[in-house]
């Protein structure tokens, strides 16, 4: 919980102090305000161990333009910079240069393209490019990537979830074993990556969706330790949320105590006009449990309740508890398909903490700054790992569809380069692989470059959740389905035109 | 990046949605007031896969213990909560619990004891208790568990990496890769757990630590662009900084081009009177280039400067690359021991997400609620898992040391039970086994529990992080060194006496 006494936290220095370094030394050789440009891109998609993702969701951009929009230089941020020192004691920061990060104000001398949030994405593409001064473009940089590679990583996981669960609906439960204050962030992300709900209220209030969540075991357990049963723990809550019953089972025994206890209370609701919705299983064999309160809950006639289902739930779990409820449904007289669609998920530590995969390899790089002269010239950074070396100058990211509409590579080009080649002629963005793919192959070139914030202010960042939700899945409904598998999926075609990957071998090579 | 116009983010509603259902249920039924106590602890120490934790370093008590000292029932708050609405369309709250909520106002009718932050702790132990109004105590569950758990993660990993170097600084630099607006949370443990600095301005100057960084591969490579060589770029920073010079040498090449680089700048900051700091490696084979670093640094003069390692550090690699550099400093004709000395470590993404073990699984649970007339009843909850079954009633907890001073058991005892017992009869706190240890084997019974929070306000929450980190190192140092191990650490004894696990027994028999 974040102090509300520290208001330095959250603003202009919540950065490294290297930007600030760097950015001090970019100032006394008169390079602060020269025009450069950095992209932001990630390296390779999460690989949680035993299944991998194929894609990946872009999300936390809406807060941070919001953020560059509002967030200025204080006097404070000036004070506190002015209290380091050099070992020797000496101020670490010269008076004018603090005068010139004073005057400076705050990011609005900046320029923010790239990929709107919510949409589908894939590596070593530019997904946003920060063009203005050299030492404010710099300076950027921490908290670009703070605000983007977390929540980018939980939407990524909360689409596959959701994914996983065949559009049964997915609550983010998270919060509690969540980092902190990001785990507001983590859970907009997961409502991005399309869960229905949050139980986090503050952020469900600030995002406007509606909260998710009805008691804990603490709730039986407290009436049982006053001498009362777990019927009558039911009962209490029953009658503050008669229209809005889900009831925890599993705190005593779920088939012998929990679900028995459930169907009295439900009885009596409905007697009194009130149909209960469902109730929760959290422990034991979630499968199996799930099947038999099924048949319980239809022998008493509610057969339109839910049966929501959580703990440690990922979407290697809910793949297999799915499996496994239309295996044995039908030893019980069951239809699967009625068992499976009544279920919901309950989703916490896993998608919160992109369990198996807990950083996206995010990373912001110069690929170009203006010469004295205003010319711009292209920047890159030699590397053992070819994998690491980003691609140089001002870029445009394209996404093809082939004959059937759906999406079949992302194409990075230099922005000169034509439009509508009459064959795309592609490189592996650093393998020696490539392919030609002609224009008849190509249904539709989108530009998936946009502008994002500018000198005249906010572009993006008041963008509903539902929007935000709904490109996510149009781009999903576009994608192969062999990329979106959970487990082994498809590679998707990231590929740099060979226009692209020669200039950059050529800087390469005069560095080397 | 959290927007600053989200007023109700980090506010009383930062909490689940069931605690507010819970809630109502409890103020109708009269027992929103009643007194109620619950606990916080963690199941299981950190497992990374590869190698496990032996004890964890308990973190964001201060951080919680100030929010819970400031935050405030708004009335922003309480006008969200009246819009929320059943799905026929109802208030889903009645107007009079809101009233109830609003008269609160906070949570200063809570108490707060247990154990101080910063200080070595183990698994089924109470960590924290609260006491206070049932309802108030549920609202905070939610909290109190993101406050904790993360941050508790990270200062532990944080203790580890610390461990793992020998005592050389470590710096956290996992801003860019942590999550989101928890990652100021993350590097505030890091320093309880051991780092010597962060890279994280805001957060550093919220603590009154001096931040850590000088340039990254950019500089150089903006330099690289604009047609001038690396060294000029080296010259730059040094003319910037000639008393803090300490400069990255693998944006090129680092033996053939950063070092020799880096040596003709210290050489010239020499003459003109100044000392640099050393050089950073950032890629390839660390220990290898550290060994051949040193050695060129060496030969040039300036054996006084360090060696920053950085990229993908954790415990293990640290550990694996101060035994290769152990074995390779030789054959160059240096001294292991001068070049480890000299060695320095950013630890970023790895320490900041606790890479192999992202979420710790600390609980919080109803321990006792008292009845009308006052009197206290232990609550417990069944579980087929017996690990999940936690202690009931009003607890204390000592840590005993045995003749050598050496912390050899954390004992969880009823508080009614004699705070000095001839022999402490003690019990595995799931599994069948005890043991009995004499008075005379045990030289020091401390109680680990103290007030934290109370009526009367705060009580602490303004520990220095020096407090902080040196209550970790002076645990560490009463520490059993088996226990500390990086990998296949020795099991710390945690028992709960045998009246205690007698209660839990005979409670859970009861409700089975």
């Amino acid at each position: 919980m974040r102090p509300v006494d520290a208001p330095l936290l959250g603003g202009i220095l919540a950065t490294d102090q290297y930007q600030l370094t760097m950015a001090e030394a970019y100032w006394r050789d008169g390079l602060a305000d020269r025009p450069a440009m950095f992209d932001f891109f990630f390296r390779s998609l999460p690989d949680y161990g035993s299944h991998q993702a194929g894609y990946a969701v872009l999300a936390g951009l809406g807060w941070f333009v919001r953020w560059l929009d509002t967030v200025r230089v204080t006097d404070a941020d000036i004070e506190y910079l002015a209290t380091q020192a050099t070992p020797a004691g000496d101020p670490r920061f010269e008076p004018a240069f603090l005068d010139w990060l004073s005057d400076a104000g705050g990011f609005g001398a900046l320029t923010v393209t790239g990929v709107p949030e919510g949409r589908v994405v894939h590596p070593n593409t530019p997904l946003l490019t920060v063009e203005g001064p050299l030492a404010l473009a710099q300076l950027v940089e921490t908290p670009l990537l703070n605000a983007l590679n977390y929540p980018t990583l939980v939407a990524t996981k909360a689409s596959r979830v959701v994914d996983a669960t065949g559009g049964a609906p997915v609550l983010e439960f998270g919060m509690r074993r969540g980092p902190e204050a990001g785990a507001d962030a983590g859970a907009r992300a997961a409502l991005i990556g399309g869960c229905t709900a949050t139980s986090n209220v503050a952020l469900s209030a600030t995002v406007g969706v509606p909260p998710a969540g009805t008691h804990a075991h603490s709730f039986v357990q407290a009436h049982l330790a006053l001498g009362h049963g777990e019927v009558e723990a039911f009962r209490a809550y029953a009658a503050t949320h008669p229209d809005e019953c889900l009831l925890l089972v599993d705190t005593i025994d779920t088939l012998t105590s929990g679900v028995p206890n459930a169907i009295t209370v439900f009885s009596e609701l409905r007697a009194a006009g009130h149909e209960p919705l469902g109730v929760r299983l959290d422990s034991g064999d979630l499968a199996n449990l799930a099947v038999q309160t099924a048949r319980m809950l239809d022998d008493a006639g509610f057969e339109d309740t839910s049966i929501v289902l959580s703990g440690d739930l990922d979407e290697l779990v809910i793949w297999q508890i799915r499996s496994q409820v239309r295996e044995e449904a039908p030893a019980l007289g069951l239809d699967p398909d009625a068992v499976d669609g009544r279920l919901t998920y309950g989703v916490g530590t896993r998608l919160i903490t992109s369990h198996g995969a807990p950083s996206l390899n995010g990373v912001y790089k110069l690929v170009a700054v203006a010469d004295a002269g205003g010319r711009w010239h292209p920047a890159v950074k030699v590397s053992e790992d070819p994998r690491k070396v980003p691609a140089p100058g001002r870029k445009r990211l394209v996404r093809l569809r082939d004959r059937r509409g759906r999406a079949t590579a992302d194409v990075v080009a230099l922005v000169e380069e034509p439009a509508s080649p009459e064959a795309w002629d592609l490189r592996h963005p650093y393998e020696d692989v490539g392919r030609t793919l002609a224009a008849d192959e190509v249904s539709d070139v989108e530009d998936l470059h946009v502008e994002l914030f500018g000198p005249d202010g906010r572009r993006v960042g008041d963008e509903s959740i539902e929007e935000l939700a709904d490109r996510r899945r149009a781009d999903l409904d576009r994608l192969d389905p062999g990329v979106r598998r959970i487990v082994n999926p498809h590679r998707y075609h990231v590929s740099y035109t060979k226009e692209l990957r020669d200039l950059r071998d050529r800087l390469v090579g005069e560095l080397e």
